[in-house]
């Protein structure tokens, strides 16, 4: 006997008929003989109403109270497929977040969990029931109701898992896994069965809005299997843990692209001590996220330095950098938000040497030109011209064969 | 400084701008430095929203999870609540039935409460804070979320007050106090300043919606003085307390009146010991509630017997007592649904003679036929045919002067 945690989201029980269809499946694997633990999100579109309407009453919404508001969304649905479950003759019982407890600190809106308390849902398995507990929300010591933040159900379905001990954890989405690339920009783009925890970190934070990065980490800290699959069609989905096999993983996994770059030069800045310092630190100070970074030596002891941040702050950070040339004595600013980031990710690389001048071959043969890398232990990442964006990732799928299994 | 317990039902927290109107009257009130808890109902329409959803997967939903869904209606309105109070500049924190802690037995949805926790409270107002707390629910032992049943929220506010021993608990409701008789009728009727909590039972039980008959009971068991006044508008409403000075209340407080009566009559029973059971009790086993009971003893050692049950089981009583009086040997059976009860009410009965005749003259010169006569010690109940209600009603309120205060 296994014990599962299920997760669905916001789409997957935003109507009636789709929590039934929940209770369904959640039904079947209980009848095969398995525990499970059920993890759900608010029907979708209530969390945005619900805030919509402390908006109307308070422009920032006092925080502690934000989260008994939006709370409830997900309490709505664990009561609902209860009984959608007691209706198919399946016991269950349903859990807030306080009556678990999943013990959060106090950041109410972004709180972290700290500890969570599996005996009532022990005992409820151990009397054969289907146990649904509303994702997104905990308790602080005081315990005053708080939430995880956007898309925390996942966290707490890994969370869940990890104090269980379950034996995979699955979150059950609208896309059927974790593909090779975007299918919408290569239809050849190919389910992974399997990828590493490492690997969906890298192809996560690169724009695969699959799961979050924080259940992600999560699930790899405390080693929970982690398993992305379709609410709506059948199939076993994408399977995430750690690298078992080296000798038969793919060289690459998958690639990974982000269209909401911009990239900034500066260029002739006096090379010395702490010159980093001078040009990014009233970058942050401005709350702008920098995302690459590059910096070449000249040979005039002067440096070009060149960063990308996200399109939306590049004007921003612009006129700020013009600031800090001034001061500096650099030679000159210069800017570009009509560029993209595109990564190839996979532990594979590792242990195989020339997969960068694979990559770079490939791009070069298609004459698209490389205007900034940057690379990781399993990414290497390529800033190009937003207009070359399809033809290289397609390039790229190609060269590292990714389209056959 | 004392200390306020103010109620809000579904009407008036019903949208976002009524909520603010709220938050406005609650600041004023504790800006007059008085310390104000505030009980909350879901807004309206609310909670048959979230039966209706529940009821699309469930013809009989599982009891535990009602109150699980339902309870989220006045955590919603309590969080949003907070938030307009801290957008005036008022300090206020929001508590759940289960936070307070309210704690009730376990009989979900009909849960009665058993022990309020008040230290946050208190700690709150101590900080100057205003204290919303969520109506109508609570927690049992095992910390399951329950509900105290249609109109709890007024039970609420009266349990509150008297746990935080209050010096008064205002109910704001959408009428603006308590009346002689229902204005629809007699548009003479005026508001009453004052009532005792017998009256108001009396005159609750009798048809008179304005208050939770159970609330009202826990205010006269605390002994917490319960005002009825209006959401909409300014004035002092109807004070509800024990009787302090008979000799200057009124004779007659208020006529209350009931249309949904039917009668049934059965005669010539035979009149042994035990006739009453026999009849009465296959009605009880039917699941049929009898209002009032009226036996006379005939001359010739039979009996007549008569009773009111609600109109919509006058059918199914009228069968059940037509095979009671085949096995009873009992002359005939009769009843008339066209029938209404009208009911004087107040404690000034007790001490004065001759209300009664005062009652029956008056009926008797506009020749209404009193077909039913049922006394209590603060109430005399008599049954017209329908059709006289509205000049019944009028000539009383005349006969006991209660249009003038």
């Amino acid at each position: 006997m296994a014990l599962y945690v299920y997760k669905f989201g916001g789409t997957s029980v935003g109507s009636v008929e789709r929590i039934q269809a929940v209770a369904e499946k959640v039904k079947q694997a209980h009848d095969a003989g398995d525990q499970i633990v059920v993890v759900v999100s608010a029907m979708s579109g209530e969390t945005n109403r619900l805030i919509g309407l402390a908006k109307q009453i308070q422009v920032q919404p006092t925080e502690r109270e934000i989260d008994v508001l939006v709370s409830t969304g997900e309490q709505v649905v664990v009561a609902l497929l209860s009984m959608a479950l007691h209706e198919l003759g399946c016991g269950a019982c349903s859990y807030t977040g306080g009556q678990v407890k999943i013990l959060t600190d106090s950041s109410h809106t972004k709180a972290r969990i700290r500890k969570i308390d599996d005996d009532r849902i022990h005992a409820d398995l151990a009397q054969g029931k289907v146990v649904v507990v509303a994702g997104f929300q905990g308790v602080d010591e005081a315990g005053n109701i708080t939430t995880l933040g956007r898309g925390g159900s996942d966290t707490t379905a890994v969370a869940l898992a990890a104090a269980l001990k379950a034996d995979e954890c699955l979150i059950f989405t609208d896309v059927d896994g974790v593909y090779t690339t975007d299918p919408r920009v290569e239809p050849k783009a190919r389910r992974l069965g399997r990828i590493t925890f490492e690997e969906m970190l890298e192809m996560a934070s690169l724009g695969s809005k699959v799961l979050q990065i924080r259940s992600v980490e999560f699930a790899g800290k405390y080693n929970v299997p982690l398993r992305v699959l379709s609410s709506f069609t059948d199939g076993c989905g994408t399977l995430i843990t750690y690298e078992e096999d080296a000798v038969e993983s793919a060289l690459i996994s998958g690639i990974a692209f982000n269209r909401d770059e911009a990239k900034l030069t500066i260029t002739g800045v006096p090379d010395l001590p702490g010159v980093a310092y001078k040009i990014l630190g009233p970058i942050a100070d401005a709350n702008i996220e920098v995302d690459m970074i590059v910096q070449n030596i000249a040979a005039d002891a002067s440096t070009d330095f060149t960063f990308t941040v996200h399109r939306n702050d590049y004007l921003r950070a612009k006129a700020i950098l013009a600031q800090t040339s001034a001061e500096l004595g650099a030679r000159a600013v210069s800017g570009d938000d009509q560029i993209v980031k595109i990564s190839i990710v996979g532990v594979g690389m590792r242990s195989h040497a020339g997969i960068a001048s694979t990559m770079f071959k490939a791009l070069a043969a298609e004459n698209i030109n490389i205007r900034m890398i940057s690379t990781s232990e399993i990414k290497i990442s390529v800033v190009v011209d937003e207009k070359y964006l399809e033809l290289a990732v397609r390039t790229l799928h190609a060269a590292f064969g990714l389209e056959s299994a």
